[in-house]
């Protein structure tokens, strides 16, 4: 395995992770084209809805270059004509001698780009590692193909003893800098935002995305608001910074039901409605800041999941760990 | 730098670790000999009080082979006539070319072996790293040297929202068997445990270091239990398995006190008895096992550690994060 691909693979991971948020609900791909010589010539990336796939931006920007080259894409081109033509196609047309591409297209109508292209004489190769991309830009996507439904991620920072805010109900902050750096990157890569009603009267919150400057980033989620109680029209996330949905229900399956057309969900708590997400089963990835303190007394991060023995634990399996800054971001999903 | 002097330093660093918890109140050093030709001839390590130190150990190992070669220590050789001769005399005597040791000793009456050892034509080396050293077998040692009072490591297992016990009150086992393993690993090689009557109301535990097969290792560690309510003399800490304190004052500078004579001293719980080793600023290290389990409901790991707001969040210092099993290992130390 050349450099050059192995190179060009992280790239297009990258490429893809950047559009994460704005391509729902089209899969983020990202592709690098190569030159005979194996040189980059072309990068690209999906476009929102309606515009281009990413081969399709990849190829363009490389132009001529293309010709005899490789394309290394990190979803099997597509073979249908929707909103754009087939980008099997549009590789076949550009003269590209060579695929690798890291996840088959699990969409059946789309499917057969591999196919299709082998058919017309390119090479074709599934890469050797796919969990870059199936762990990554592509998770929730693969995700909501596989199961129908959006994939929840639940993300809390807390003490080292699992609390989510002081006994005076303070939470900022408990997380460090990098930590909320990376939290506020990512609250722009998702659809859909989700908290109970407590939240939202004990700390109003804007729930809005924001570049560090605190402006608002271009593409917004959808702030979530689950649970009876009324919100007042004057709460933040009443504003028009980004849309708003209320699910005036206690049934999880009704919050699932309100965002059947999303793909990528955070539920940020708090507490009881973090535990009944967990209590549903319905919890596909834990996303944990922990922070090197101790609080002693304050709310904890999850409350009432339906676990009354250590039996019934609700068990997960760590998929990375790493140091953000002096916190710890453990990576979860279920076991 | 030799990579044979990197090993023969990683090698006296791991034969001290094993023989921390035997040596109290001298420190666990290690030491290993090379020749001339830098193979390795000798090992030792701190033996019990009243026993040869390491360096005298290695060169017994080594024998004539030591003549002309180097030593390798984790902690500066004495030069001073306590229960066994110098250290410095007895490399001095074996015809060692160069010394090479981690750690300056911090204890006046006994430091000036690397002066003596120059003096008589040996060439003396301060290693380039100490931090393996200092952070490991001889951290509590150290601490004891500099602050006077014994080195105390509040450590817990818990859930990922800072449980350390289910509704019920189960908590056998939040945390994996290969942190189980280490723990069990951990408790022999320390001075004494101290819990709450709480604990011992509750849980009636052993409090015994064990071999994996469930037998008692050699060295264990004194029991400690603090808190004003009387504990019966039925309770299996009060079994003859290994020698217990009974502390009966809710005061930490009362345990403090009752343990002046030790040096490596293990805070293991409830939250209460953590809760106030907290709030008396007494947690030198923490040491937790984060599962990855979700409980939602029953004891947080620390309770009423005098913290009102995040302001006052008790800060410590992430030094280690690991994966053991399944679980989460991280080591702390205050800011
Ligand atoms: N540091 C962090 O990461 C973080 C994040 C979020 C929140 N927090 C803290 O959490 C605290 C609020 O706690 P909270 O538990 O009240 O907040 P919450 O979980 O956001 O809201 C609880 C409400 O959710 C609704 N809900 C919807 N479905 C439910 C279900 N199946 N079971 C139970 N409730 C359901 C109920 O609303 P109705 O009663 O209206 O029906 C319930 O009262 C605040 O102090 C906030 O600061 C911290
Ligand atoms: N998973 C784990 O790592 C782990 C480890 C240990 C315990 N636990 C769980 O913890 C639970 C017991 O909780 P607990 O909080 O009662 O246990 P605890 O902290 O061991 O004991 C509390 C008692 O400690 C005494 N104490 C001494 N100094 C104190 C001070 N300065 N402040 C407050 N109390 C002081 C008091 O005893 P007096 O009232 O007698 O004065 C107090 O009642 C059990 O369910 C056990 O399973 C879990």
């Amino acid at each position: 395995m050349g450099v050059h691909l192995q190179e060009a693979m992280r790239r297009a991971v990258d490429e893809s992770d950047k559009v994460r948020g704005s391509t729902s609900p089209n899969p983020p791909v990202g592709a690098v084209v190569l030159d005979v010589a194996g040189a980059v010539v072309g990068v690209g990336a999906t476009q929102p809805p309606g515009g281009p796939h990413a081969e399709v931006m990849a190829l363009r920007d490389a132009g001529e270059r293309a010709y005899g080259g490789s394309i290394i894409v990190t979803l099997e081109p597509c073979d249908h004509f929707g909103r754009t033509p087939p980008c099997s196609q549009a590789i076949i047309d550009a003269g590209i001698a060579q695929v690798h591409y890291a996840v088959a297209d699990p969409v059946s109508y789309a499917a057969g780009g591999a196919r299709t292209l082998a058919r017309a004489g390119v090479a074709v190769t599934t890469w050797h590692d796919a969990t870059p991309v199936t762990q990554g830009p592509l998770r929730a996507w693969l995700h909501r193909q596989r199961t129908g439904r959006p994939h929840f991620t639940y993300k809390y920072a807390a003490s080292l003893d699992g609390r989510s805010a002081a006994a005076d109900g303070s939470s900022q902050w408990i997380s460090g800098d990098q930590s909320r750096a990376r939290d506020r990157a990512e609250r722009s890569k998702i659809d859909a935002i989700v908290v109970g009603t407590g939240t939202v009267l004990a700390d109003n919150p804007w729930l809005t995305a924001r570049n560090p400057d605190g402006s608002l980033t271009d593409h917004q989620p959808v702030r979530v608001v689950v649970g009876t109680r009324p919100i007042p029209p004057e709460a933040r996330v009443c504003d028009d910074a980004a849309p708003t949905v209320f699910v005036r229900s206690r049934n999880i399956d009704d919050v699932v039901e309100a965002l059947k057309d999303h793909v990528d969900v955070v539920v940020e708590g708090g507490p009881h409605l973090a535990g009944a997400f967990f209590k549903a089963g319905m919890v596909d990835r834990i996303t944990a800041y922990v922070a090197p303190v101790i609080l002693g007394s304050g709310t904890s991060a999850v409350v009432d999941a339906g676990v009354g023995n250590i039996a019934d634990a609700k068990r997960f399996h760590c998929e990375s760990v790493s140091l953000l800054g002096d916190d710890v971001l453990i990576s979860l999903v279920p076991r």
